[in-house]
């Protein structure tokens, strides 16, 4: 499927106007569905509608079962594919998951972690997290990278995102090794779904936990992105813009360096700087 | 409560790297509920969890529970305020709805239109929009705008925008009457949440429809925001970003005159071009 489609505009500058072609980014319904259970006791569940960019379809399915906690590894999925009509794909993925694995946490909408802590705040949304996060306890590492690297990413990122250069209006996620080269890119019009794709690519090629790479997000960082990056294990996210206060706070609980306004010769870090080294100039 | 936190973060740039203060948008969870039926029979329901910036919550309860199409008035509200916690307001928003007022739809998550579409694909989601929208008919009017007044509105949207100039980190909804001035602007992490949050304002104060405006909004146009203005009556949507191939659609089907690209001497028309007037230059 194709994430752009090409629309008649007219552009208009200055005083003149002018009819052209222009490229949009495609943004569809998605359903996810899961099967689990054993025998005849096997059941279908919708979890979850969400407006994404079309490709990479499998990859968000799973990427979002594993970060909202309903499956732990990609061992627990059986079979994963677009529901057809006929021989038309629908925008419908179902994952079946295996009879053994039984999903104990059947979220009912989207944003599980905040809507399931009953005391609606941030501390019960974090505490959730830290229960689910198969990853949690293992984050002494010696993990660090170089202000140098960092500065380059974000060109890095900008080259390899053929989509933003042809609508401007779509968000990224970008996986880059402790060296600084991009392992991984998706792309979306919602950034949690880039984000999901990614991670769920990921998940498919074990690669988890991403403990020995950078993350950098295209725009801002959120709650709900720090929060699916914690899942995958990240230890490091970077992000383009600005950083709301609770996900500086989440970052905070999981000890994950949290960069804001990375820029080609400046950042910001919110939290755990002690990965961040700065060399030495000799003059 | 107060928008933005104060938090210590180190500035790197360059080689160097110093400490400071910094300020970040707040970013915390409000649920939604509802109270609705008759006498002894009388029903609480959660609605929704969004992630939202604190400030003008009674508003974005309204303005969600209108958009959602759960609410088609404002009398349909017979009272509406913050649950406590003791002397303390938590991030609980309660909705009582008078008597007489039976809700015909109960949405179990957010994205209600877009999961309520059994086919999932966008046109279905578009008609069920059409059958809820207490505005869709009255579609014929007059309404045009011109160039000049339209190439101002990002600067007025800019400097009314006290949030962003702090943080960096937040998005706006402005509504402006057709002479170009400035008539409600609201801010929240959360793009739907600052539309929902002006849209409850104006459905407070009596306003709607709201068809004699032009809704600017400081990012993306995704096919959510439109399907809000849609419901709010808005036929002159205009975002400083770019407009997703379903919001295109969707602004189609309503009639809705939609701008993108929005800058002090330029923009595209994606859709109904007729309301733009393009001033003769006489040299």
């Amino acid at each position: 499927m194709p994430a752009i489609k090409h629309m008649p505009i007219t552009k208009v500058s200055g005083f003149s106007s002018l009819l052209q072609s222009d490229t949009l980014s495609i943004e569809e319904p998605l359903e996810i569905r899961i099967e689990y259970g054993r025998g005849t006791a096997r059941m279908k569940k919708n979890i979850s509608v969400t407006m994404r960019t079309p490709g990479n379809d499998l990859e968000l399915a799973i990427g979002f079962l594993f970060t909202e906690g309903i499956i732990s590894s990609y061992q627990d999925v059986q079979d994963v594919y677009h529901v057809c009509d006929g021989t038309k794909k629908m925008n419908i993925i179902q994952v079946e998951l295996v009879e053994q694995f039984m999903p104990h946490v059947i979220p009912s909408d989207r944003n599980f972690y905040t809507s399931s802590s009953c005391g609606v705040c941030g501390k019960s949304s974090i505490q959730s997290i830290k229960t689910v996060s198969p990853f949690y306890h293992g984050v002494n590492n010696p993990l660090s990278v170089s202000t140098d690297i960092l500065y380059h990413l974000p060109a890095k990122l900008k080259t390899a995102q053929s989509g933003f250069a042809t609508t401007g209006g779509i968000h990224a996620s970008g996986l880059f090794n402790i060296q600084g080269d991009l392992v991984l890119l998706r792309e979306d019009v919602g950034r949690h779904n880039a984000l999901d794709k990614l991670i769920g690519s990921a998940l498919a090629k074990n690669l988890l936990p991403l403990n020995q790479h950078i993350l950098l997000l295209s725009g801002r960082a959120s709650f709900e992105l720090i929060q699916k990056a914690a899942m995958a294990g990240i230890l490091i996210v970077a992000a383009i813009g600005a950083p709301s206060s609770l996900a500086v706070e989440l970052a905070a609980e999981f000890n994950i360096t949290l960069l804001g306004f990375l820029k080609e010769n400046r950042f910001n870090i919110y939290n755990s700087g002690e990965r961040i080294v700065i060399p030495a100039v000799y003059e």
